[in-house]
Order: structure tokens, then sequence, then C-alpha cells
């Protein structure tokens, strides 16, 4: 009934319930890069990990963004965001200011999404 | 499968899935104001999105409510949300301390709902 | 369809919808004490609830938590939560730094669980 990719002592990265996938929280792949890579590489994970969950961007339910600095890095961060979503197939979303576990990291996202 | 409602590129203001609904980040109507009408004008927004996507106040699964600042805005939102909730129906909830979008946003409000 | 425990005005501290449970945002027992023992009775009230709501430690979905200094908590705050999570059944998760309700508090979780 419950099914956990990844899976590690502190987190599973997926965690599938009811047709309804959870995935630990992404962060980028090198976070000695700005905003605008970070947020493109963190992108890139929650792809994969979708992928390997058996959904895809297009599946969506839910994202909670959290950056670093509103002033700095929202607008660079949306940027990317806007052209990576799918028209069409927006997730709700809500985006806050807070720090997250390393100092150099500038964004984060949680992500709900269906099964295929 | 998936219904989504008000789609823009960034966001879907309203997604369903599986009897639960998932809103974008709801903030008040306007920013100028102090944080109670701050408050209601951020409840009157939800209780529209969920009477669109059929569904209403007393179906909120979880709410997580963010303040811009803990000590001065926590006791006056909390009386106007024990007042807004309806009683026997008010749901798990969260709430804690970030910046939003903008400077001037003193509240915002992350809720998950069941359909009617 | 939807059933509520522990019912109060502000907030239920269960909500069950869909085999889906969400718990109220829980703290320590004692803000007085240091962030390992706020950790330790904060999670012996996530298993309180979760055993009151027909569920358990396994059956966690995800988990958001909210410490209080990133630099200062993360660490102990680890150490004893990987202690609790049963190998092989850690939720996907979350954690970011925020302040919360009350200033002597350093750590906070929201969780979504499944029923058994």
């Amino acid at each position: 009934m419950i099914e956990r990719q990844q899976k590690k002592q502190r987190m599973s990265r997926v965690v599938k319930h009811n047709n309804t996938i959870y995935l630990c929280g992404q962060v980028c792949a090198d976070a000695t890069k700005p905003i605008t890579e970070q947020t493109q590489t963190m992108l890139d994970k929650v792809d994969k990990l979708l992928l390997e969950a058996g959904s895809d961007r297009e599946h969506i339910l839910s994202a909670t963004i959290y950056v670093k600095n509103m002033s700095e890095h929202f607008a660079p961060m949306n940027t990317v965001w806007d052209a990576w979503v799918i028209e069409g197939h927006a997730p709700a979303r809500a985006c806050v200011e807070v720090s997250m576990a390393r100092e150099e990291l500038l964004v984060e996202i949680s992500v709900i999404a269906a099964s295929k």
C-alpha cells in the first residue's frame, strides 16, 4: 500500500500511496552555482525522481518552493520555473523565504505529484 | 484524473486529484492593510477558491500558515482565524514565521481540502 | 468521509480523509529543554497521535521539519530523528529554518501519514 524508493535511514526520496507521490525536498546539484543554475539542476532532479516514480512534470499537484533571499532570488528562480512548467499543467504553488540545510543553498522544493 | 482550475503558466490556483484539492498559496487582497485585514481578505479568497473547486471551509484537511513576524502577527491572525473556522471542522494546522514574495505581505496560507 | 480527532476551535490534532492522515504541527513537551530533548518529546507526541489515529511511525508518508537555527540544531535533531525512524520506512522529508510560535521552540514537525 505504501511504496518507498531510494530509501535511506533519514528519508526516502520517493514515497507512493493512494496514487499520490511525495518527493523529499530537492536542492541543486552544485551549491557553488548562482540561483538560475541551482533552480535548473534542482528541477532536473525533480524530473528524474518523478520519472523513476512512474510520473512526470505534467502530473505535479503541489509544490512548495523555498528561497534563501526573496528580493534576490524570486525573479530569477521564476524565470527558470516558468520555462520548466508544461503549459496547462502548472501545480498549485507557494513560495516563501527560509534558510536551508547548508548556508550556500539558495532554493529547495517540496513536491506532491500524481501517479500516471 | 487531475483537474486544474484558473491555470496560469506559473501555477494553477486549484488542483484536484483523488478527491483532494490543493490551493496555491493565498495572500491578502490589499497588502497595505494591517494583519487583521490581510488575514480576513486572505481567508475570503480561500472561501472563494474552495467554492469554485466544489468544496468549502468545512472540508479543509490541512493548512500551513506563514506569518511575517510571529510576535506581532500571531495573536491578531489567530483572532481572525478562530472566528472563521467552522466549529468542529478545524483542519490540522502549522504556523511558522517566514518572509513572503513581497515585503509588505504579513500572512500567507497553503490549503489542502477534500472534495464534497 | 472526513474524520477529525481532538478537535479544538483553532485546529484539529488529527484529520483523516481518503486513507491519509494529516497531523497538526507538533512541538516538544517542554520548550525549556535543549534541541535533542525537544526533538525526542516532539517525536513521542507524533507517535501518540499516530497511534490514536490508527496508524504508526512506519506509515509516515511525508514530514516537514522546521528548525530554529540550522547551524546549531540540524545535526542534533538528525541524530534523534535517525534513531527514531524505522529502517526501510523513512518518509519523504524536507527541513528548513524558521521561527515558530514561541521564541523558545527549536523544532516543529508537520506530518502526513497513511492509515493502516
